[in-house]
């Protein structure tokens, strides 16, 4: 996952489309569980991490039955659950750890928008991993994650994620969170996937920045109405997974549970700090977005403007100038000018004035 | 119903017309039953659901009498009446079951927009089932719900609904249905209202997506100002249909009623996720159509630019070479040129120059 | 009254302009009484309706003391004064009934908008009768109203209302309205006021159809935006009185005063659900409207779009022509093809290859 | 200042520009007095009104200090400074009556918006006085005010004011304001202004009107953009002086102070209610104003359309007139139409057919 | 800093790009210092001024430990450290002075909002510093503020600022700051800033104005959609300071806290004001940057029209006459007018009279 961070500035003209991010599935039984996103993965791969301030242990294994019972007494554990396809999976997991079925359908229904949901035992909050893919997409990953006394289980579509760098953390025992609880943990994962949110800023900063500058550049051809379209669909899209984000963070500051500690809170203020931070930006970003398409039009006018200019100039130029050589292609039997000696020349002199008359009165209407 | 459900795509042009959706009828005294709607239906008909955990009848019947006092005792009773027109079976009803005067008046108006009303002994809810007919138009039928200790009362226009699956799931003891009160059924209905309203902005979604495609192949004729115009009113009837049921689902999650059972209320939760994520997507497929009418005016624009374009080039090569040509057509006496061995051929090497020279021109402007 | 109702659909042009609904007058003295609207009336017309569910008396006096005391004990008293520009009539009331000089300073300034003051004995309500008169032009009324413990005194700009059938109501004994007390009767006026709000909308949306239509059949010249602008002015209008409404019938639920019964509340929750439905329509037919304007704007494009493709095509075939043409219209000397033996009709071969191959590339450019 | 009102209709073009309303200082010390606007007067003037029920007396003088101590006990007095560019006035008179240094700072500072402020012993308002001067310039002068138990002070930046009749009431007794306290003639104040606001309204709703007579009579140039601009400008600046000012009536409505009486407080109701008529008709007016430009914009596209109409027309109908003549000018050896008998004729025949068929064309294009 | 207020107008044409104003640093440990701006100063420079009523040092270090420890009992300590790249003095200052890791975290963080923090010792305050530079460009520098019982510490990322004024009072004993404690102090920065503000507010007026002045004169070429887009960009950014800073002032106004003293609240109230101003401005300069552009394109329109105008004049006038002419120079064997004796002049007479019969129908047309 980190790799593809990099890639910072997609080549902004074609991007692919966004595929619908969902399946509609209707008429359920509420609380059935139906796997709404595109990324089938044939087998959950489930990541167990163990540990306290002194003990830590990684494993990863493909059934999440296996992970059952590996905890150690005192011990935080983070149980990361890769892939959403294989229902049972998810219905045994959920089992084991006694998880309500509204919960187990929220975990494996990608349409659901970030919440946070209070249980007597643990909270369960949904919210969204952002990031362009390898192709330059842009990516909406559906992230749950449910917080207990001692452990933390987190659920994503596929493999792949945010969060290496935090898994180097607990190994090395680096920073805050080995000595923390799971409450910590969950804010750390939180914090990774905010951090994240300031890189798609980035790249819809540098992609309004290279429109702006190919709109000033004049160089602007049609496909750009398309290009400005995009990315006010991924502006919004991006508000729709970050404004609900802002509102649990914000709850989740205020809640009133044993599950959360005194400190941690100080971090999650920090955290609604950052979301802030980044809806202000998108509002910023949307109106700058809104305006290129002012200015685009601008573009096309004065576009227009100039062709009309030309095409002005040049008629208004040679239209009296062939209406003068007309006159005298006439067959009158008796047009005097004809017979002068000097007729032609005296008429070329006449068509040189017309002629440099226009043009200064097109300089001095300044479209020349 | 269900079957109509499959039309997820219509054909985007030639939608017919929304119909007006109610008769306006005035100065009625406040309490009196006038159907507003236009589906008239001559008989209405009845169906009653009696269920428990181990007994189920079901049986429909054309006088709402007829379903009185049918119900077992410690069954949960489901009468669904569909047809509002018959006024004197809705009033029979009421009077069966003690509703207050203005309850009738809402279910036989079809302008009533989404609400709740708290009784001692029962609620009362009003929303709208939303669902594109065979033709592919946008029908609006108003629903109206009466929930007692063990019985509900659902009121529709007509026949055909999208309940065909919770019959299922009733009859088929599918589900936590049989084994929840009334409440539950309420909530399930509720809930296969609402999974239907993602049908339709599924429908919305593909009709931007489409009118997009046409936009950006730029072969967009008149007729998609009236689409694009179409679709910004069903958006907004969406729009007065979903917004009062998201604060209708709302109260109902808020309510302190005994009618509605602690567990029933972690349903509701769900389901005003489910509502708010409606009408987040609404808000967005607003602004994105709001968007196709300036990618609109842009094309219509570009196309003026390109048919300006070719009148330029073509009026401006030609009327100069014209003039040319027209200088040696003149009948003056004296002109030199006209008896130039090769002049006529030395005018053409002249016109040939013009020409390049214009298109090399037009060429660095690009507009060639 | 209830004839003009019939007038729903006024012809679209030439809309009278809405008169400016008030006279402007300036450092009153705080309390005193000017009428500011035009619908000066040289007498009032007071008319008083005694009733109980067992009496009923109806006179109308021309002046206000003759209907003092004539009260059964035990009946309900509706007083209705019709003309404000009388002002000792108004103060002659409002000593009668000890009214607050702001009241009266209230009930005869047309300017005051929709409000509701509550006093020790009674409470004062403000708001406004809209309708087209039969010229078809917006009329603005100004409502007041003063409920007591067992009277209610309206106070009406002139003659004519939409109270016709609630009077008959009264008259005989129709509806709930004879056996409920004075807040009954408040409630049955605005509720009257409101219904007819409903036909007001009903005439927009059809003037925002017929706008339509003429824009689909492109048929739309100048005078279309002065309709436009009219009816947003219009829309504005009436927002202004109805939003304000909304506010008053929603304090009115929730007030804390002997002079409402329980009972009436639920009407009163009824009503506030009505005025709702008004203000939502308000707005969906506020964005329609602003639609049309740009709707207009690409009909505009569209048309000039049309012109300049005629113009195109015609300059560019016939330019290049003429140019030909003007060729072998020269005189000089030596031409060798004009004295080719079928060099007229080769030239027109050419033509015509020329003209054929310019329709043919306009065709592929869909200009045809 | 009475006579200026009359200056109803201010002539639409050539207003002058506003100016800056501010000087600009900074990094003042906090609490320092400097008077920020334009209105230098070299001698203040400070007018004193003692009143009674029984008693009253005016005088003005120059200089503060001779206003000190001329208050008869039990009388209400009304100090009124013009004048704030004399420093030390307003200090001497801020230690006389102990103000806080923050509240002079207020008082000379033009910046400062609509404000209201509790003190033990006073409340001190801010707000704004909006007129158009004799030269119907916008003008906007800063009002300060203090209220203490039988006292009221009011601070204007030059002579001339909207209280001439507030001031007759006084003298004659007239109305309420000498039987009433000191809170009456804060109020009485204010309403005076608010009075004051009807008539800028009524001057913006006529200069909208005019701009649309002219838009409409389409005699448009483009002077009118600038006028728009100026009416967006002034209704934005009309704004941002009421609509905090609203919120100044709003608190004093509400506030717990032993200095205002609770009779007071129903007039304050009243003038609450005539502010907000003010807001709400600035939001009207601006939504017309803001109408205005794209009706403009219909305006000029109409126009271009019909040039191009003309154009069209003429080019269309002697472009291929004129080649058909120019095929008659060649000099082919053999062109066997020249020498028919009556070829000229048939030419013209021709040509007339043409004529005809295009003013048809043009005719059933409805561009005729 | 002083002196570069004094470049109220920047030169409107070609302003520099806005760098983008922090770099992005991903997937931190929480807590973890990085400073993200751009101005690296390879040595802080930390400036100690310690006051109290009598005594007064001012000294300037440049090593934050040099600064421990000099404070004298009873004085107020101001410690201003300049330069955030030398992450380890940052450290070492917050080590002494306890400050949790979050608040060194945001000290550095260039990317953190306006905010404020409370901590059991400490007020944390988090806000930006806007001016033009020397060149005209908009620059955004981040400030913090840690406010203890009798001490305050400010972090700034350069040197240079704002408070040049402010340490003359202090040195001087001007004013009040000298016998207030160390709230008053931050009070007295908070100000400088915000009085800065204004001279922002003031520069952006200025440039509208020229903006305006130019699309008025006519004169407006294509570099004026940059400049506009550039001042709407400038205005978002102002934005998203100085909102979030009015809140952080609004809940300071508010706070409970043993720092703050009741007098000084009051001083918190005028700053409030102040500030609303601000925003106040920047949303009215906001619609009227927003308008330039609609003035823009009315702008173009015109232009587009006059441009029109001439070429249709031009075309009409002469397409005619040369049809004229190009009839009588056919070859037709017989045309009878070549032969009158006066026919060449007759001819005269008549494109005379079409030329002047089309003069006076543009003329009628106002397009002349």
């Amino acid at each position: 996952m980190n790799k593809r961070l990099k890639i910072k500035k997609p080549r902004i003209p074609k991007l692919p489309k966004i595929k619908r991010a969902h399946k509609i599935i209707q008429n359920d039984v509420p609380g059935t569980l139906t796997y709404t996103g595109f990324k089938e993965q044939k087998h959950v791969s489930v990541e167990l991490i163990d540990y306290s301030p002194n003990t830590y242990t990684a494993i990863t294994v493909d059934d999440v039955s296996k992970a059952f019972n590996k905890q150690l007494p005192g011990d935080i554990s983070w149980i990361n659950v890769n892939g959403l396809s294989q229902i049972d999976q998810i219905e045994k997991l959920g089992q084991h750890y006694n998880l309500h079925p509204l919960i187990l359908e929220d975990i494996v229904d990608t349409n659901q928008r970030p919440k946070i949901d209070e249980y007597p035992d643990y909270l369960f909050i949904v919210f969204k991993m952002l990031y362009y893919d390898e192709h330059g997409t842009f990516m909406n990953e559906h992230i749950s994650l449910v917080l207990g006394e001692n452990f933390l289980i987190t659920f994503q579509e596929a493999d792949g994620d945010v969060f290496d760098s935090l898994r180097q953390r607990i190994a090395n025992a680096k920073g805050r969170v080995r000595n923390a609880g799971s409450d910590y943990l969950m804010f750390a994962i939180m914090d990774a996937v905010v951090d994240h949110y300031f890189t798609l800023i980035e790249a819809m900063s540098d992609r309004i920045e290279s429109l702006e500058d190919i709109l000033f550049a004049n160089t602007a051809d049609q496909d750009i109405t398309q290009d400005i379209q995009e990315l006010k669909r991924e502006i919004l899209r991006l508000r729709k997974a970050v404004f609900p984000f802002r509102e649990v963070v914000n709850r989740l500051e205020k809640i009133d549970s044993t599950l959360i500690d005194e400190k941690t809170i100080t971090y999650i203020r920090d955290l609604y700090d950052h979301v802030t931070q980044v809806t202000d930006s998108i509002d910023i970003y949307r109106e700058m977005t809104w305006g290129l398409m002012d200015m685009y039009m601008t573009t096309i006018s004065n576009k227009m403007n100039e062709v009309m200019k030309v095409l002005t100039i040049m008629a208004s130029i040679f239209i009296p100038l062939t209406f003068m050589a007309g006159i005298y292609g006439m067959n009158f039997d008796y047009i005097p000018e004809l017979h002068f000696k000097y007729g032609y020349f005296y008429l070329w002199g006449a068509m040189i004035a017309v002629f440099i008359g226009l043009l200064y009165y097109f300089k001095r209407k300044k479209w020349l």
